[in-house]
């Protein structure tokens, strides 16, 4: 096979073959397939795009590319391991909420998750701000927490999907990073490669999103779907709004202690209700009472069902117990969750008031998360160094009325003149309007209220 | 200005302005852009094309990269210095004829040539088959030749349009080389940096050129006037058929010899024809009497006085005479062209016979090209060694009638294997029909017959 006719088959709308999607991504991996070749592949890729079953190829070979995780017998008898991904986020900390409460539901989480870049946060640095909790776990060590506490969450290693890996940082650098199959081929060749049976995946939608549009978020998860389905896993999709932050809080110590309060059922009404429909739709894939009754009773008794659950780990507390075990058997402080007053905070605060009354129309959620990226609580470039610290909470939402001179939000910041630079760049986050009117369905901007927008399974 | 958002901005469809192109260009000789950043940037403008200003603007941008060559001055009074390009073919030896003939008529030719890949002869490779001759001048001996002998032959430098040199190269392991902005921007801007009033563009049409169809050999022809207009020099284009081998001769020093026929007015017809309407649209466009007339008494007068002074130039000698002078100049044995019996010849010459009687319908002019390549007589890849005694000499073309057993063609070659080699190879070169039919007018295998197909002028 010859890279330049499988760049020239692309490029005049050719289908590639399983085969030569193996073979560009071994090519990509042993260092044979030089960057301007893949380029130039990424861009004909970007106009002719992809079937189905071709990005599902694509996928399956970027998850071979590398080491790939054997995750079967670790979970008990009948129970499937499942794993959710999130398209990043300002305020998405579900992860930490979801992760309990659906190991304390009897279903082991095992996950890799990554580390935050731009706007968009990262699981791995939220937890990090817990002193002593440590991502970077052996396979072994991997294998037996999951065994053990049921839930387990680990630093994405190098050695998983490394073609990924590398197309990914060409991709950035070359304008073919919002192609559909390779966007796709990216979330998804990771999931692949670490194992789990099933796969919830959290599509966020809106300005603080990647897709923008619900149009581009459909597109996206119906192909995710699709590549699970053709790689043998069960696949739900929520598409769910990033129009404002997700719940209140955005910054990582900030982010750790809304989590436990949603473990508490005490979460922000929107995080609240996301969390709690990712760990629904994580027992439905996985937990083999709920798919029998699935099978005999329907999907409505089965949605019931595995409500009930979700809202018992709750209430009972085995939620939060799940938690605080899985941080300390990761190393982490057990004070500093149990009492996450003790996490560290920011010296500052400074808050910010409306000016004016009215009805809050939009809060830019991608502003608000370059915001903290200004505070340092985020990175500008791989490798930044992070302040746990710092970040900024939300008082007024979407839908809310505020009077003059209101509390709209709260900064908090290492010191007053970066919490100043916050609060200027964060004067035309608000859009505030006399009284609301509507707009048409597929602008951003429009579905700022509710949180599940819809909801795509295999 | 960034180099993604560039990339960005052509793969949405924008247009670039001039300071963008020169940035890029710039960039890329100066080794600032990264071949993937280069590679996604020719498949983004594969796919969105470019207007006729951005395409001038670009290749001006390649053209500027590197040295120009300053002619003014070099030319007697009034009269302009005109290139000529062909897009490379098989059996093209017409530079060979054309520049002697032109300089014989008054007009100074000073040309940067190329060396042959693939299918293709270069011109400096047919030279070079005479003992002693060289190409490689300096820019003193370049100028002083061009004003005492008239005409000049050297090879192309790496200094001139440097930019096109690296994206050439690129766009041929990326998938990106048939993109008509880039070809007409890589063709033109190396005659703009050769520093040419005007360039008489043969745009080679057909199964053994670039340019299969006619569809395409237009748009390529009236975008290359057009950025030489853009450029402000005088550009005429000739598309001419490429289907069947140009004259008879295959194979450098079998070449040069059939130049010489033309010199002397006794070439194939096909290759006699094509020589004098490219000296005479030369003519057109730099001498000064000619251009005269034109205004005074249209371009009927003009065309007339053009070939009569072509023919005079033949018919006398001087244009034969011209060439030895021009051959002795650049250190040419005198003897190698006034007996051309004297250059090398290959030591096999293996005949093809007609195996049924019938008209031939078609001559496939690439499968030829690669049999010379195979018998030693091209490159397959840059760099490669060139025997000049081996080719292929075509004794039937296209439209005679041939019976059982008549010549179709003579294999020269180094050795009897090479030759039963190239033999087997030519079997299916040939198509004999019992009559000729019709066919539609753009499809490649049509336009056999005729060698100047249409003409496109700025």
């Amino acid at each position: 096979m010859n890279v330049v006719d499988l760049i020239t088959k692309k490029r005049d709308g050719g289908e590639h073959s399983r085969d030569e999607l193996r073979f560009l991504m071994e090519g990509v991996v042993e260092g044979k397939i030089p960057d301007y070749q893949l380029a130039a592949w990424a861009m004909a890729v970007y106009f002719q795009g992809m079937t189905p079953a071709e990005a599902t190829a694509l996928t399956q070979a970027m998850a071979a590319s590398g080491e790939t995780l054997n995750l079967q017998g670790l979970a008990p008898a009948g129970q499937l391991i499942v794993d959710k991904h999130s398209s990043g986020g300002v305020g998405d900390k579900t992860t930490l909420a979801v992760g309990p409460i659906v190991a304390a539901c009897g279903l082991p989480v095992g996950k890799m998750s990554g580390r935050g870049l731009s706007f968009s946060g990262g699981t791995i640095d939220k937890l990090e701000g817990i002193p002593g909790w440590s991502a970077s776990l052996s396979m072994t060590q991997f294998r037996r927490q999951l065994q053990e506490v049921g839930l387990v969450v680990a630093a994405q290693t190098a050695t998983l999907a490394p073609a990924d890996q590398r197309l990914y940082a060409l991709r950035d650098v070359t304008g073919t990073v919002p192609s559909l199959p390779l966007i796709a081929g990216s979330i998804m060749s990771k999931k692949l490669a670490a194992g789990a049976d099933g796969i919830v995946l959290d599509v966020k939608c809106g300005r603080g999103a990647f897709m923008e549009t619900l149009t581009q978020a459909r597109e996206l998860a119906q192909l995710m779907v699709s590549i699970g389905r053709g790689a043998g896993r069960g696949v739900t999709a929520l598409i769910t709004a990033m129009e404002q932050p997700l719940g209140r809080a955005v910054g990582n110590n900030l982010e750790v202690r809304e989590a436990i309060d949603a473990l508490h059922g005490r979460g922000p009404q929107d995080f609240q209700e996301l969390t709690e429909a990712v760990a629904i739709e994580m027992l439905l894939l996985g937990d083999a009472t709920l798919r029998g009754l699935q099978g005999a009773s329907g999907k409505e008794a089965a949605l019931a069902a595995a409500g009930d659950r979700v809202k018992g780990a709750i209430d009972s507390g085995a939620a939060f117990a799940k938690f605080v075990e899985f941080v300390v058997a990761q190393g982490g402080e057990e004070g500093s969750v149990v009492e996450p007053g003790r996490l560290a905070t920011a010296p500052v605060a400074l808050e910010m008031r409306a000016e004016r009354e009215g009805v809050i129309r939009g809060l830019d959620a991608r502003a608000v998360g370059m915001a903290v990226v200004g505070l340092g609580g985020g990175r500008r470039r791989k490798g930044d160094a992070i302040d746990h610290r710092v970040g900024v909470v939300v008082a007024a939402k979407v839908g809310e009325q505020v009077g003059d001179g209101d509390l709209l939000l709260t900064v908090h910041a290492a010191d007053g003149e970066s919490a100043k630079v916050a609060a200027a760049q964060l004067r035309q986050t608000y859009t505030i309007v006399e009284e609301v009117v509507d707009s048409a369905d597929d602008e951003p901007g429009s579905f700022g209220v509710p949180v599940v927008l819809e909801r795509i399974t295999s």
